[in-house]
């Protein structure tokens, strides 16, 4: 799914399902791709990947088309380049506190006059249909994380960010900053004030809205109250809840 | 848990547990042996690994203490000695047909004069209390499997041979190969024969069995009827499950 | 492209090019794709790759449909099981010399009952549409390499052989076996015999044919003589050539 | 052995002997973790490893139980979370030089509030025993070198910053800082001065204090004189004298 | 070729031509050094490489005595050190805007007391005649890249900053940057303009000059101009060129 | 050192020492033939590297010019014919036992009408002046293992084999293979039997002789005896004793 379709989606209020990506491997990348999910996130922050192992899981999750995404390991000019150059449609900084976090992240994103983004997509280039350097400030995605008490105090100026296409909301750090009683509890009122704001500061500033959930129910939640991008958990803590499970069933 | 532990848990008639990994992954390898799997294959023949990844997902494998095998890619002596010295603790040769078959594979795991193994366990010795050259034709565990009408039809040769201590069943192979109905369907008539079969054997000769299955009930069945080794399905099929599980779930 | 579509193409009389890929690198795996080539042939015997590189390139490389032919390092059954698990879509034999030769190889590339092919498509299901095992031994690809003096003796009972699919011709290793003056010279009368006598069985016996060829001129000839699948050339010995021409042109 | 046993033996004046690995190989690792030091540090600075190595390092090491601390490349988050997350039991950062140095490092290795930490132990929560989160910031271990001019003049309030655990001397990058005579000869009078302010400072802020020494008795001296984590050499350093010497001794 | 031999070579108004590689590949780095090209640069930025395979290629590279440049992904002392300790005998830093930027990235190449590099050349000593800390900044080659409108309004102070060896214009980027009408067109007055601020920069400060080109045309305009590192191409590039024009060929 | 100046050098009955290594590490390899080793022995049998670390190794081997051996993992004209193509210049093969086991090996390693090697060498070309396919027949070193007691008793047949260049003892698997008391022990009467035997085969059959030692007072006695290539130790082992040795001197 090309990042013109998803916005197309998006904009008719639909969600779209996401998982999140941390073994190290093509072959698991390429399997996940092939069962049903439309798009997926590289975690290179949590994930046990670097970029020589990104770049694989891109090259053999390609053939299904479903659409990647990329959480950068941190808000790093180098990094974010280098992934779009390697085809990532979309990119997720994490840890993002104020405004001028968000002016860096994306103005890595953009070649000028809208950013400082340095020409060379050596891989992009073959899966964008017309000329790169013309289409590319248009199709790339780009998603801030909110997941600090900081961020929530700076939300607004954080979502007034010209070239911003989305908040993305990091419920574990979150609830640790903000000091809430239990982890990423969706039933937090707490955490359930930051993703109305969040919703609201999104239709306020034409934002895309998303989250990062780890059960089915949390994220049939979420997608009900308008997120656009839903992440409903990791290959390595589903595969890990799997065989635990199944130990368990042999007695 | 060594192979000596092993040798006495099924020796009091108990069975063990194991899983297949296919994924060519240190992490995964590592993530399953800390979800209480005592045993593991590496699954060299259809999984997506070679030597390489295999010792990586042995050393990944290590600190739990849950007994590794290796289901070699074929019988060769090369990489059957390779992966001996690289730590396996037990090795399980696919497509055995003839009883000069096993005698060709087991020759390659013992040291003369019990067979033709070549001295070097640079990676094993360190695994092996005392010395190790003393020690290794005693511990290595060599399993034959039974996967082809052939090896069905010359069972009685193949469980005579000297040195081989388990016969595996392949299920999905066997099916095929006997021409039956269903591939590996645990009800059918014809498989549960073979199991007969391979039990007496294994009663007569001393020798463990096992047997490969993909589902909880289906693993529970085959130790009860006694089987010591029972494979319950594969890391790639058991994330793939789990994925295209969570995605349907949501809608 | 599928075999199916492949095989009805090449029965229309049509020419397939096809490109060697001698780089141990899926980016490069990837770019060659993107740049044409309908079909490409890992090669595993004189590239510098094994199967760790195969895989990483099949997936670089599957996005395009371009159809992926592996030509084996020896005639071996693990290794030719392995590539067709991984999602080989035709295998090309080397150094094949007597009808027993064919044998051992082409009954390493089908299910029972026609070879003693393992089942466990690990990869390969994902990239056919419908029942993998049902299709298999129709989709599957399998060419012998013409390439020694006592191939040609043997010319007519290795094509005679039932589950091959084609002839392919490897005039370098040819020329050094039949002692001809000089190594792959395609005017060379003796070389352009064995082209003849390869079509003539291959028309017999309803094979495909295919030849190496390093030069357009000789690839161009080969396909007007009716050859199937013609491949013109690798990508090392292309890239040298243009690096080098390059570098002289700078002066 | 866990940072908890350590920072109890460490606090009864104990002394443990600590190798730098700089070849980049888990082969190496699992190897010289087998041969009796009970902590190591991998050299991701001058070291060739990256990321990823440093993942198959830790793992390859884990059997043995000894701790694993890691020299960061630089004074960096991302790559210090990252390292954390992988399981880094301790964290050694190089070219500290002010006090907001070692707040920017230490601030990077504790979760809130305490510090930014970004929660999502991926593979260091299989090596807690207990709850990770909890114990997290209690059981990592942080060091910041002492090597430049500006550090020994910042020293003492480099040692003040809440949350840092000890310092660490780089004998080399001092002596070229100081614009000493020689470089890390440890009877220099300037060096030794810089070893007593530092056990100073550690004393009075209840600080663990380390060093890098390459000869056995200069480690046996700073022992003697109260360093905690004593550094003896390298992998490739003592491979390359030992293979040298062999050389040499054969004639 | 040392880098003494590069410094008296263009001191005597010489040209010396350089390719870009971007195939993460050692194999592709040994094959195009032993072609012909004297120079070589390692693009980490656009190219898929990391250090991990910048590595291997400094090693494939190495026996033809080819000069290997590193363009750094980004003005970052840690990978400056890293690449430097790997043994590259020049780097090249991208996106310089200004002179505080020369510094950083200057500073980083250097040992006190002229910058703040790391002492640990693990790799580069085996490199080098006598002793390397000696030697060493005397040896390394740095050039910052000029390729946005900013580094052009800053070039006097730019090209005034103590340490630096060169100038090298990235006509892509500087384009962009400029809003220029035709990408990366050496006939563009305006692009000719800052060749020859740059020229004269370099001659008023003795300093080396360079430039990327793609075309053979291009390449040899500009060293007639007077450049002396002039690169000539990358290798993705040439060999999607070569492959594409040979497949158009066939028909 | 190429081959020839081997070949002319022990013709002068001299003496070449040879160490194996067993790390899969392209950086130990290079490190290691910095330091003054003229030719080296990569151990693909015992040894942790497969055929892709191998290839690295060759590469980072080469500046220096050392000379690169390979054990062979097996008696199998697939991985021999690779390494050749990959730039080995001798190759040992292990466990052989017969005439016929020579025959096969030898085969392998000649182009036609010697043997039967395929013609393909990619790498190998660009480390031999003038015409490879010309040369290689000369130039390649190809010495069988005498490490068996069936070798022994066939050491006359086995010696007399057309195109074999050298005998290489292997004493560890030979002293368990003939029973003796001691593992390797060079002064049991034995094995010094088997050296006399061998040396005085090489004298008749102008065939170069060889022997693995781990000690250097062994390699220097079977050096005066008149050995040709004489290993001492492998990387592994010697890494090992230096670091136990040191953490043992530190206390």
């Amino acid at each position: 799914m090309t990042t013109e379709t998803l916005r197309q989606h998006w904009s008719e209020g639909k969600t779209s399902y996401n998982i999140f990506l941390t073994i190290p491997s093509p072959w698991t990348a390429e399997l996940i791709t092939h069962s049903g999910w439309e798009t997926f996130t590289i975690d290179m922050q949590h994930g046990l990947m670097t970029f020589d192992t990104t770049l694989a899981m891109l090259q053999a999750a390609a053939p299904t088309g479903a659409t990647p995404f990329i959480r950068l390991p941190w808000n790093d000019p180098a990094i974010t380049m280098k992934v779009l150059d390697a085809g990532a449609a979309g990119v997720i900084c994490p840890m993002i506190n104020t405004a001028e976090d968000v002016e860096r992240f994306v103005a890595a994103c953009y070649y000028p006059p809208m950013g400082y983004r340095s020409f060379g997509p050596i891989r992009a280039k073959h899966y964008t249909e017309g000329n790169y350097f013309a289409e590319a400030n248009d199709q790339v995605l780009t998603f801030a994380m909110i997941e600090t008490a900081d961020a929530v105090a700076n939300l607004e100026k954080i979502a007034a960010v010209r070239g911003l296409d989305g908040l993305f909301i990091g419920p574990f750090d979150l609830s640790v900053s903000l000091g809430l009683d239990r982890i990423a509890d969706f039933a937090d009122p707490g955490l359930n004030e930051v993703f109305q704001r969040v919703l609201e500061r999104c239709a306020e500033h034409d934002l895309f809205s998303g989250v990062f959930t780890t059960k089915v129910e949390d994220a049939k939640k979420v997608a009900e109250m308008g997120f656009n991008l839903v992440t409903c958990g990791d290959d390595s803590s589903i595969l890990e809840q799997a065989v635990k499970g199944r130990r368990k069933a042999l007695g």
